[in-house]
Protein backbone atom coordinates (compact mmCIF):
# COMPACT_ATOMS: atom_id res chain seq x y z
CA UNK A 1 0.00 0.00 0.00
CA UNK A 2 1.80 3.16 -0.82
CA UNK A 3 1.54 5.77 1.20
CA UNK A 4 -1.28 8.09 -0.21
CA UNK A 5 -3.77 5.33 0.08
CA UNK A 6 -2.70 4.74 3.87
CA UNK A 7 -3.31 8.08 4.79
CA UNK A 8 -6.92 8.04 2.74
CA UNK A 9 -7.72 5.22 4.48
CA UNK A 10 -6.93 6.23 7.67
CA UNK A 11 -8.37 9.28 7.65
CA UNK A 12 -11.77 8.14 6.36
CA UNK A 13 -11.64 4.87 9.29
CA UNK A 14 -11.12 7.93 12.06
CA UNK A 15 -13.13 10.56 10.14
CA UNK A 16 -10.74 12.91 10.44
CA UNK A 17 -8.04 15.10 9.07
CA UNK A 18 -6.51 15.73 12.28
CA UNK A 19 -2.89 15.03 12.36
CA UNK A 20 -0.89 15.12 16.12
CA UNK A 21 2.10 16.67 15.85
CA UNK A 22 4.55 14.31 18.74
CA UNK A 23 6.73 17.29 19.57
CA UNK A 24 7.44 16.30 23.51
CA UNK A 25 9.20 19.15 25.21
CA UNK A 26 10.77 18.37 28.41
CA UNK A 27 10.18 21.79 29.61
CA UNK A 28 6.51 21.88 28.64
CA UNK A 29 5.04 18.07 29.35
CA UNK A 30 4.58 16.79 32.95
CA UNK A 31 7.14 14.46 34.65
CA UNK A 32 7.74 11.69 32.77
CA UNK A 33 9.96 9.91 30.03
CA UNK A 34 9.42 11.15 26.41
CA UNK A 35 8.80 7.39 25.15
CA UNK A 36 5.99 7.18 28.11
CA UNK A 37 4.57 10.45 26.95
CA UNK A 38 4.05 9.56 23.16
CA UNK A 39 2.79 6.18 24.18
CA UNK A 40 0.42 7.50 26.41
CA UNK A 41 -0.69 10.58 23.63
CA UNK A 42 -0.75 8.00 20.65
CA UNK A 43 -2.97 5.02 22.91
CA UNK A 44 -5.49 8.24 23.98
CA UNK A 45 -5.40 9.27 20.64
CA UNK A 46 -5.02 6.77 17.89
CA UNK A 47 -8.64 6.64 16.55
CA UNK A 48 -9.14 10.93 16.35
CA UNK A 49 -6.03 10.91 13.69
CA UNK A 50 -4.84 10.57 10.10
CA UNK A 51 -1.53 10.60 10.87
CA UNK A 52 1.31 11.61 13.58
CA UNK A 53 3.99 13.80 12.91
CA UNK A 54 7.37 14.19 14.97
CA UNK A 55 9.53 16.52 14.27
CA UNK A 56 13.17 15.11 14.57
CA UNK A 57 14.56 18.47 16.12
CA UNK A 58 12.83 17.62 19.57
CA UNK A 59 14.53 14.04 19.65
CA UNK A 60 18.00 14.82 18.22
CA UNK A 61 17.78 17.66 20.91
CA UNK A 62 17.66 15.10 23.59
CA UNK A 63 20.83 13.57 21.93
CA UNK A 64 21.16 9.81 21.59
CA UNK A 65 18.83 8.75 23.95
CA UNK A 66 16.34 10.47 21.70
CA UNK A 67 16.63 8.94 18.91
CA UNK A 68 16.40 6.30 21.31
CA UNK A 69 12.70 7.81 22.67
CA UNK A 70 11.53 8.38 18.68
CA UNK A 71 12.52 4.46 17.55
CA UNK A 72 10.71 3.43 20.45
CA UNK A 73 7.83 6.36 19.80
CA UNK A 74 7.44 4.50 15.98
CA UNK A 75 6.89 1.03 17.91
CA UNK A 76 3.78 2.15 19.85
CA UNK A 77 1.69 3.86 16.50
CA UNK A 78 -0.47 1.29 15.18
CA UNK A 79 0.37 0.12 11.62
CA UNK A 80 -2.58 1.70 9.57
CA UNK A 81 -1.56 4.81 11.23
CA UNK A 82 0.50 6.98 8.66
CA UNK A 83 4.01 8.21 10.45
CA UNK A 84 5.43 11.25 8.76
CA UNK A 85 9.23 12.34 9.69
CA UNK A 86 9.26 16.31 9.69
CA UNK A 87 12.76 16.39 9.29
CA UNK A 88 12.99 19.23 6.41
CA UNK A 89 15.75 17.77 4.78
CA UNK A 90 17.51 18.86 1.79
CA UNK A 91 21.12 17.81 0.47
CA UNK A 92 22.91 17.42 -2.97
CA UNK A 93 22.30 13.57 -4.67
CA UNK A 94 24.18 11.40 -3.00
CA UNK A 95 23.90 13.16 1.03
CA UNK A 96 20.17 12.99 0.11
CA UNK A 97 20.16 9.55 -0.59
CA UNK A 98 21.16 9.29 2.98
CA UNK A 99 19.08 11.37 4.30
CA UNK A 100 16.15 9.49 2.71
CA UNK A 101 17.53 5.82 3.25
CA UNK A 102 17.66 6.90 6.89
CA UNK A 103 14.62 8.13 7.35
CA UNK A 104 12.48 5.71 5.40
CA UNK A 105 14.45 2.60 5.88
CA UNK A 106 16.08 2.67 9.28
CA UNK A 107 13.48 4.66 11.10
CA UNK A 108 10.58 3.39 8.93
CA UNK A 109 8.57 6.40 8.77
CA UNK A 110 5.88 6.67 5.73
CA UNK A 111 6.46 9.56 4.81
CA UNK A 112 9.24 12.69 5.20
CA UNK A 113 9.37 16.75 4.81
CA UNK A 114 12.18 18.16 2.24
CA UNK A 115 13.33 21.40 1.51
CA UNK A 116 13.04 22.62 -2.17
CA UNK A 117 16.33 25.31 -1.76
CA UNK A 118 18.63 22.80 -3.42
CA UNK A 119 16.00 21.62 -5.94
CA UNK A 120 15.02 18.44 -7.96
CA UNK A 121 18.30 16.41 -7.75
CA UNK A 122 17.83 16.97 -3.82
CA UNK A 123 14.44 15.40 -3.75
CA UNK A 124 14.70 12.88 -6.37
CA UNK A 125 16.02 10.36 -3.60
CA UNK A 126 13.33 10.81 -1.37
CA UNK A 127 10.59 10.75 -4.77
CA UNK A 128 12.41 7.37 -5.40
CA UNK A 129 10.67 5.56 -2.46
CA UNK A 130 7.30 5.26 -4.82
CA UNK A 131 5.56 3.29 -1.28
CA UNK A 132 6.10 6.58 0.98
CA UNK A 133 5.47 10.43 0.98
CA UNK A 134 6.92 13.79 0.29
CA UNK A 135 6.07 17.01 2.12
CA UNK A 136 7.77 19.45 -0.22
CA UNK A 137 8.18 22.88 2.15
CA UNK A 138 5.95 25.53 -0.18
CA UNK A 139 4.63 28.40 2.12
CA UNK A 140 5.53 27.80 5.76
CA UNK A 141 3.80 29.27 8.66
CA UNK A 142 6.42 31.48 10.40
CA UNK A 143 6.91 35.51 9.53
CA UNK A 144 9.83 34.76 8.03
CA UNK A 145 7.97 32.73 5.26
CA UNK A 146 8.11 36.62 3.82
CA UNK A 147 11.78 36.82 3.61
CA UNK A 148 12.16 34.46 0.38
CA UNK A 149 9.15 32.57 -0.25
CA UNK A 150 7.02 35.36 -0.84
CA UNK A 151 9.26 36.87 -3.25
CA UNK A 152 8.00 37.10 -6.76
CA UNK A 153 10.21 35.14 -9.27
CA UNK A 154 10.87 34.87 -13.19
CA UNK A 155 10.58 31.59 -14.13
CA UNK A 156 10.47 29.11 -17.78
CA UNK A 157 6.91 27.50 -15.40
CA UNK A 158 4.86 31.08 -15.37
CA UNK A 159 4.69 33.66 -17.27
CA UNK A 160 4.44 36.31 -15.34
CA UNK A 161 6.43 36.84 -12.06
CA UNK A 162 4.89 34.95 -9.24
CA UNK A 163 5.65 34.25 -5.78
CA UNK A 164 8.71 31.69 -4.83
CA UNK A 165 6.27 29.34 -3.36
CA UNK A 166 3.76 29.07 -6.19
CA UNK A 167 6.92 28.28 -8.62
CA UNK A 168 7.61 25.51 -5.99
CA UNK A 169 3.99 23.91 -5.77
CA UNK A 170 4.03 24.25 -9.85
CA UNK A 171 7.48 22.23 -9.85
CA UNK A 172 6.20 20.09 -7.63
CA UNK A 173 3.24 19.03 -9.84
CA UNK A 174 5.28 18.59 -12.41
CA UNK A 175 8.10 16.28 -10.57
CA UNK A 176 4.91 14.57 -8.70
CA UNK A 177 5.47 11.12 -11.70
CA UNK A 178 4.95 8.61 -8.61
CA UNK A 179 1.78 10.59 -7.60
CA UNK A 180 4.00 10.66 -3.95
CA UNK A 181 4.55 14.26 -3.73
CA UNK A 182 2.37 16.56 -1.12
CA UNK A 183 3.34 20.21 -0.07
CA UNK A 184 4.00 21.65 3.47
CA UNK A 185 1.72 24.78 3.67
CA UNK A 186 1.13 27.30 6.64
CA UNK A 187 -2.77 27.75 7.96
CA UNK A 188 -1.40 30.97 8.82
CA UNK A 189 -1.62 32.53 5.19
CA UNK A 190 -5.15 31.42 4.07
CA UNK A 191 -5.10 33.30 0.40
CA UNK A 192 -1.73 31.09 0.06
CA UNK A 193 -3.42 28.02 0.77
CA UNK A 194 -5.79 28.74 -1.54
CA UNK A 195 -3.97 29.59 -3.97
CA UNK A 196 -1.95 26.33 -3.60
CA UNK A 197 -5.01 24.63 -3.62
CA UNK A 198 -5.96 25.67 -6.44
CA UNK A 199 -2.46 25.22 -8.19
CA UNK A 200 -2.08 21.30 -6.72
CA UNK A 201 -6.09 20.22 -6.67
CA UNK A 202 -5.25 16.54 -6.13
CA UNK A 203 -1.91 16.68 -4.15
CA UNK A 204 -1.84 15.98 -0.15
CA UNK A 205 -1.19 19.09 1.66
CA UNK A 206 0.43 19.02 5.46
CA UNK A 207 -0.84 22.03 7.17
CA UNK A 208 0.94 23.23 10.34
CA UNK A 209 0.09 26.99 11.84
CA UNK A 210 -3.76 26.52 13.59
CA UNK A 211 -3.51 27.38 17.60
CA UNK A 212 -0.15 28.35 18.98
CA UNK A 213 0.82 29.92 15.84
CA UNK A 214 -2.36 31.77 14.84
CA UNK A 215 -3.27 30.15 11.71
CA UNK A 216 -7.51 29.74 11.76
CA UNK A 217 -8.80 26.13 11.93
CA UNK A 218 -11.54 26.96 9.37
CA UNK A 219 -9.76 28.58 6.77
CA UNK A 220 -6.99 25.56 7.27
CA UNK A 221 -10.05 22.90 6.29
CA UNK A 222 -12.36 25.12 4.09
CA UNK A 223 -8.99 26.36 1.96
CA UNK A 224 -7.28 22.73 1.96
CA UNK A 225 -9.08 19.98 0.92
CA UNK A 226 -9.92 18.88 -2.39
CA UNK A 227 -12.59 18.59 -3.97
CA UNK A 228 -13.97 15.65 -1.72
CA UNK A 229 -13.23 17.43 1.37
CA UNK A 230 -9.77 14.71 1.92
CA UNK A 231 -5.84 15.40 1.43
CA UNK A 232 -5.73 18.29 3.80
CA UNK A 233 -3.46 17.08 6.87
CA UNK A 234 -4.00 19.43 9.57
CA UNK A 235 -1.18 19.28 12.07
CA UNK A 236 -1.69 20.46 16.01
CA UNK A 237 1.01 19.65 18.40
CA UNK A 238 1.49 22.10 21.72
CA UNK A 239 -2.14 22.52 21.58
CA UNK A 240 -3.06 18.74 22.09
CA UNK A 241 0.06 17.51 23.74
CA UNK A 242 0.36 20.19 26.36
CA UNK A 243 -3.85 20.40 27.16
CA UNK A 244 -2.89 19.40 30.67
CA UNK A 245 0.37 19.36 32.29
CA UNK A 246 -0.96 17.06 35.09
CA UNK A 247 -1.59 13.11 35.50
CA UNK A 248 -4.53 13.43 33.44
CA UNK A 249 -2.08 14.41 30.05
CA UNK A 250 -4.11 11.96 27.93
CA UNK A 251 -7.77 12.29 28.84
CA UNK A 252 -6.68 16.18 28.29
CA UNK A 253 -4.83 15.12 25.03
CA UNK A 254 -8.11 13.12 23.70
CA UNK A 255 -10.20 15.76 24.80
CA UNK A 256 -8.54 18.33 22.76
CA UNK A 257 -8.23 15.96 19.80
CA UNK A 258 -11.33 14.97 19.66
CA UNK A 259 -12.64 18.51 19.92
CA UNK A 260 -10.48 19.64 16.97
CA UNK A 261 -11.53 16.21 14.28
CA UNK A 262 -15.26 17.65 15.28
CA UNK A 263 -14.59 21.12 14.48
CA UNK A 264 -12.23 20.48 11.10
CA UNK A 265 -15.29 18.00 9.78
CA UNK A 266 -18.10 20.72 10.43
CA UNK A 267 -15.46 23.20 7.97
CA UNK A 268 -15.09 20.30 5.91
CA UNK A 269 -18.94 20.09 5.71
CA UNK A 270 -18.77 23.66 4.32
CA UNK A 271 -16.14 23.28 2.55
CA UNK A 272 -17.52 20.27 0.10
CA UNK A 273 -20.97 21.77 0.10
CA UNK A 274 -19.89 24.93 -1.37
CA UNK A 275 -17.77 23.00 -3.94
CA UNK A 276 -21.08 20.32 -4.95
CA UNK A 277 -23.08 23.72 -5.33
CA UNK A 278 -20.18 25.12 -7.55
CA UNK A 279 -19.97 21.94 -9.43
CA UNK A 280 -23.82 21.62 -9.64
CA UNK A 281 -23.83 25.41 -11.05
CA UNK A 282 -21.38 24.31 -13.82
CA UNK A 283 -23.41 20.72 -14.41
CA UNK B 1 37.25 32.71 21.08
CA UNK B 2 34.57 32.94 18.65
CA UNK B 3 34.43 30.79 15.49
CA UNK B 4 35.89 33.22 12.79
CA UNK B 5 38.91 33.83 15.10
CA UNK B 6 39.41 29.63 15.78
CA UNK B 7 38.83 29.46 11.75
CA UNK B 8 41.63 31.80 10.82
CA UNK B 9 44.14 30.84 13.67
CA UNK B 10 43.46 27.00 12.64
CA UNK B 11 44.11 28.24 8.59
CA UNK B 12 47.03 30.38 9.63
CA UNK B 13 48.61 27.61 11.71
CA UNK B 14 48.57 24.78 9.60
CA UNK B 15 48.31 27.29 6.43
CA UNK B 16 45.46 25.95 4.94
CA UNK B 17 42.69 26.91 2.81
CA UNK B 18 41.46 22.80 2.84
CA UNK B 19 38.57 21.62 5.10
CA UNK B 20 37.94 17.63 4.70
CA UNK B 21 34.09 16.58 4.82
CA UNK B 22 34.14 13.46 7.09
CA UNK B 23 31.69 11.46 5.23
CA UNK B 24 31.76 7.93 5.46
CA UNK B 25 30.16 5.65 3.64
CA UNK B 26 31.01 2.01 4.60
CA UNK B 27 30.30 1.37 0.57
CA UNK B 28 33.42 3.27 -0.23
CA UNK B 29 35.45 3.10 2.46
CA UNK B 30 38.13 -0.05 3.54
CA UNK B 31 37.37 -2.49 5.79
CA UNK B 32 37.26 -0.62 9.25
CA UNK B 33 34.71 0.52 11.92
CA UNK B 34 33.45 4.53 10.87
CA UNK B 35 35.07 5.83 14.37
CA UNK B 36 38.41 4.13 13.67
CA UNK B 37 37.98 5.34 10.08
CA UNK B 38 37.56 8.78 11.16
CA UNK B 39 40.64 9.03 13.58
CA UNK B 40 42.95 7.68 11.35
CA UNK B 41 42.05 10.33 8.69
CA UNK B 42 42.43 12.89 11.17
CA UNK B 43 45.26 11.60 12.94
CA UNK B 44 46.90 11.44 9.18
CA UNK B 45 45.65 15.30 8.05
CA UNK B 46 45.06 16.89 11.51
CA UNK B 47 48.33 19.52 10.36
CA UNK B 48 47.03 20.46 7.09
CA UNK B 49 43.05 21.23 7.48
CA UNK B 50 41.59 24.44 8.53
CA UNK B 51 38.23 22.20 9.37
CA UNK B 52 36.76 18.99 9.49
CA UNK B 53 33.20 19.19 8.63
CA UNK B 54 31.06 16.17 8.73
CA UNK B 55 28.02 15.49 6.84
CA UNK B 56 25.25 14.49 9.42
CA UNK B 57 23.31 12.04 6.50
CA UNK B 58 26.56 9.90 6.49
CA UNK B 59 25.91 9.23 10.20
CA UNK B 60 21.84 9.36 10.49
CA UNK B 61 21.60 6.58 7.76
CA UNK B 62 23.93 4.08 10.28
CA UNK B 63 21.48 4.36 12.99
CA UNK B 64 21.93 4.91 16.34
CA UNK B 65 25.22 3.38 16.27
CA UNK B 66 26.12 6.53 13.60
CA UNK B 67 25.50 9.41 16.14
CA UNK B 68 27.79 7.37 18.68
CA UNK B 69 30.34 7.01 16.13
CA UNK B 70 29.77 10.89 15.50
CA UNK B 71 30.07 11.46 18.64
CA UNK B 72 33.69 9.60 18.89
CA UNK B 73 34.92 11.29 16.38
CA UNK B 74 34.22 14.73 17.44
CA UNK B 75 36.80 13.66 20.09
CA UNK B 76 38.91 12.57 18.21
CA UNK B 77 39.65 15.79 15.90
CA UNK B 78 41.94 18.71 18.24
CA UNK B 79 40.39 21.17 20.08
CA UNK B 80 42.16 23.92 17.81
CA UNK B 81 40.72 22.78 14.63
CA UNK B 82 37.17 24.32 14.06
CA UNK B 83 34.35 21.69 13.47
CA UNK B 84 31.76 22.75 11.40
CA UNK B 85 28.16 20.30 11.47
CA UNK B 86 26.91 19.75 7.69
CA UNK B 87 23.45 19.30 8.69
CA UNK B 88 21.45 21.95 6.26
CA UNK B 89 18.81 22.25 8.86
CA UNK B 90 16.29 24.84 8.75
CA UNK B 91 12.35 24.84 10.91
CA UNK B 92 10.28 27.68 12.41
CA UNK B 93 11.52 29.11 15.26
CA UNK B 94 10.63 27.28 18.03
CA UNK B 95 11.77 23.87 16.52
CA UNK B 96 15.18 25.72 14.95
CA UNK B 97 16.50 26.54 18.57
CA UNK B 98 15.92 22.42 19.28
CA UNK B 99 18.08 22.03 16.54
CA UNK B 100 20.96 24.72 17.17
CA UNK B 101 20.73 23.24 20.62
CA UNK B 102 21.39 19.95 19.83
CA UNK B 103 24.31 20.89 17.46
CA UNK B 104 25.92 23.55 19.43
CA UNK B 105 25.45 21.88 22.66
CA UNK B 106 24.70 18.51 22.34
CA UNK B 107 27.13 17.42 19.97
CA UNK B 108 29.44 20.66 20.98
CA UNK B 109 29.72 21.96 17.00
CA UNK B 110 31.97 24.92 16.35
CA UNK B 111 29.16 25.88 13.25
CA UNK B 112 26.75 24.54 10.95
CA UNK B 113 25.32 24.94 7.78
CA UNK B 114 21.64 25.86 7.54
CA UNK B 115 18.99 26.52 4.66
CA UNK B 116 17.25 29.90 4.27
CA UNK B 117 14.32 28.63 2.66
CA UNK B 118 12.30 29.77 5.65
CA UNK B 119 13.40 33.19 6.59
CA UNK B 120 15.29 34.71 9.21
CA UNK B 121 13.08 33.69 12.32
CA UNK B 122 14.66 29.99 11.34
CA UNK B 123 17.98 31.47 11.11
CA UNK B 124 18.20 33.22 14.67
CA UNK B 125 18.34 30.55 16.59
CA UNK B 126 21.42 29.92 15.45
CA UNK B 127 23.27 32.90 14.81
CA UNK B 128 21.97 33.43 18.49
CA UNK B 129 24.89 31.44 19.91
CA UNK B 130 27.13 34.29 19.04
CA UNK B 131 30.91 32.17 19.54
CA UNK B 132 29.43 30.26 16.50
CA UNK B 133 29.66 30.08 12.86
CA UNK B 134 26.76 29.62 10.54
CA UNK B 135 27.14 29.38 7.20
CA UNK B 136 23.75 29.63 5.49
CA UNK B 137 22.68 27.93 1.66
CA UNK B 138 23.36 30.67 -1.20
CA UNK B 139 24.29 28.91 -4.24
CA UNK B 140 24.61 24.75 -4.15
CA UNK B 141 27.08 23.20 -6.20
CA UNK B 142 24.40 20.24 -7.71
CA UNK B 143 22.39 20.44 -11.10
CA UNK B 144 19.85 21.69 -8.91
CA UNK B 145 20.62 24.41 -8.15
CA UNK B 146 19.10 26.10 -11.13
CA UNK B 147 15.50 25.10 -10.22
CA UNK B 148 15.49 27.43 -7.39
CA UNK B 149 18.52 29.40 -6.36
CA UNK B 150 19.30 30.95 -9.39
CA UNK B 151 15.83 32.21 -10.27
CA UNK B 152 15.51 36.46 -11.08
CA UNK B 153 13.62 37.23 -8.13
CA UNK B 154 12.03 40.93 -6.80
CA UNK B 155 13.05 42.31 -3.58
CA UNK B 156 13.34 45.44 -1.53
CA UNK B 157 16.93 44.82 -0.96
CA UNK B 158 17.97 45.00 -4.84
CA UNK B 159 16.33 47.99 -7.51
CA UNK B 160 16.49 45.18 -10.37
CA UNK B 161 15.51 41.31 -10.36
CA UNK B 162 18.81 39.36 -9.34
CA UNK B 163 19.14 35.46 -9.21
CA UNK B 164 17.67 34.15 -5.46
CA UNK B 165 21.25 33.44 -4.12
CA UNK B 166 22.31 36.97 -4.57
CA UNK B 167 19.25 38.11 -2.74
CA UNK B 168 19.97 35.16 0.23
CA UNK B 169 23.61 36.67 0.20
CA UNK B 170 22.41 40.37 0.49
CA UNK B 171 20.04 39.35 3.60
CA UNK B 172 22.72 37.31 5.09
CA UNK B 173 25.05 40.79 4.65
CA UNK B 174 22.05 42.58 6.41
CA UNK B 175 21.31 39.79 9.38
CA UNK B 176 25.18 39.32 10.19
CA UNK B 177 24.99 41.17 13.10
CA UNK B 178 26.92 39.34 15.20
CA UNK B 179 29.53 38.82 12.72
CA UNK B 180 29.27 35.00 12.39
CA UNK B 181 27.46 34.53 9.34
CA UNK B 182 29.33 32.66 6.76
CA UNK B 183 27.67 31.26 3.17
CA UNK B 184 27.85 28.11 1.27
CA UNK B 185 28.73 28.63 -2.24
CA UNK B 186 29.59 25.99 -4.73
CA UNK B 187 32.74 25.59 -6.81
CA UNK B 188 31.15 24.43 -9.73
CA UNK B 189 29.63 27.69 -10.91
CA UNK B 190 32.48 30.16 -10.55
CA UNK B 191 31.18 33.09 -11.45
CA UNK B 192 28.57 32.91 -8.85
CA UNK B 193 30.97 32.22 -6.68
CA UNK B 194 32.73 35.61 -7.60
CA UNK B 195 29.57 37.51 -7.16
CA UNK B 196 28.77 36.24 -4.07
CA UNK B 197 32.26 37.51 -2.98
CA UNK B 198 31.98 40.79 -4.12
CA UNK B 199 28.68 41.20 -2.47
CA UNK B 200 30.10 39.76 0.67
CA UNK B 201 33.83 40.68 0.71
CA UNK B 202 34.56 40.17 4.15
CA UNK B 203 32.11 36.82 4.85
CA UNK B 204 33.44 33.75 5.71
CA UNK B 205 32.53 30.97 2.34
CA UNK B 206 31.88 27.14 2.96
CA UNK B 207 32.95 25.91 -0.81
CA UNK B 208 31.86 22.10 -1.64
CA UNK B 209 32.25 21.27 -4.77
CA UNK B 210 35.65 20.60 -6.27
CA UNK B 211 37.09 17.32 -7.07
CA UNK B 212 34.57 14.77 -7.68
CA UNK B 213 31.77 16.85 -8.15
CA UNK B 214 33.49 18.90 -11.07
CA UNK B 215 34.90 21.87 -9.40
CA UNK B 216 37.75 23.62 -10.57
CA UNK B 217 40.29 24.45 -7.41
CA UNK B 218 41.92 27.31 -9.84
CA UNK B 219 38.51 29.57 -9.30
CA UNK B 220 37.23 28.66 -6.06
CA UNK B 221 40.17 29.65 -4.90
CA UNK B 222 40.80 32.56 -6.69
CA UNK B 223 36.95 34.04 -6.47
CA UNK B 224 36.70 32.10 -3.21
CA UNK B 225 38.86 34.05 -0.46
CA UNK B 226 38.60 37.54 0.90
CA UNK B 227 41.31 40.42 0.03
CA UNK B 228 43.40 38.79 2.55
CA UNK B 229 43.59 35.24 1.11
CA UNK B 230 41.50 34.15 3.40
CA UNK B 231 38.11 32.88 4.73
CA UNK B 232 37.63 30.55 2.21
CA UNK B 233 37.41 27.06 3.73
CA UNK B 234 37.35 25.02 0.84
CA UNK B 235 35.98 21.34 1.24
CA UNK B 236 36.82 18.04 -0.33
CA UNK B 237 35.58 14.63 1.01
CA UNK B 238 35.23 11.61 -1.31
CA UNK B 239 38.95 12.54 -3.12
CA UNK B 240 40.85 12.69 0.09
CA UNK B 241 38.61 9.61 2.35
CA UNK B 242 39.03 7.23 -0.48
CA UNK B 243 42.63 8.02 -2.06
CA UNK B 244 43.01 4.57 -1.00
CA UNK B 245 40.81 1.97 -0.69
CA UNK B 246 43.59 -0.45 1.03
CA UNK B 247 45.19 -0.19 4.53
CA UNK B 248 47.64 2.58 3.56
CA UNK B 249 44.19 4.64 3.34
CA UNK B 250 45.60 7.30 6.27
CA UNK B 251 49.00 7.61 4.37
CA UNK B 252 47.43 8.30 0.81
CA UNK B 253 44.70 10.75 2.47
CA UNK B 254 47.73 12.69 3.89
CA UNK B 255 48.96 12.57 0.10
CA UNK B 256 46.33 13.91 -1.47
CA UNK B 257 45.34 16.53 1.25
CA UNK B 258 48.82 17.69 1.20
CA UNK B 259 48.72 18.22 -2.62
CA UNK B 260 45.35 19.65 -2.42
CA UNK B 261 46.64 22.19 0.23
CA UNK B 262 49.99 22.89 -2.03
CA UNK B 263 47.39 23.49 -4.66
CA UNK B 264 45.14 25.97 -2.66
CA UNK B 265 48.05 27.76 -1.64
CA UNK B 266 49.56 28.59 -5.06
CA UNK B 267 46.06 29.77 -6.23
CA UNK B 268 45.86 31.88 -3.23
CA UNK B 269 49.00 33.34 -4.08
CA UNK B 270 48.24 34.01 -7.50
CA UNK B 271 44.47 35.87 -6.17
CA UNK B 272 46.38 37.60 -3.45
CA UNK B 273 48.98 39.30 -5.95
CA UNK B 274 46.69 40.46 -7.97
CA UNK B 275 44.80 41.57 -5.16
CA UNK B 276 47.59 43.54 -4.34
CA UNK B 277 47.73 45.08 -8.03
CA UNK B 278 44.55 46.51 -7.86
CA UNK B 279 45.03 48.28 -4.62
CA UNK B 280 48.48 49.33 -6.23
CA UNK B 281 46.83 50.78 -9.34
CA UNK B 282 43.96 52.72 -6.67
CA UNK B 283 46.48 53.74 -4.60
Amino acid sequence: MDFIEKLLKASRKNNTLLCIGLDPDPLLMPDVEVAEFNRQIIEATKDLVCAYKPNLAFYEVLGIDGLIALEKTLTFIPGDIPVIADAKRGDIGNTARKYAQALFEIYGFDAATVNPYLGHDSLEPFMDYTDRGIFILCNTSNAGAADFQQLRCRSDAAKDAVPLFELVAMKAAEWNVHRNIGLVVGATQPRSLRRVRQLCPDMSLLIPGIGAQGGELSSAVQYGVDANGEKAIINCSRQVLYASKGKDFPSAARLEAARLREQMNQQRMIATESTEKRVGCRG
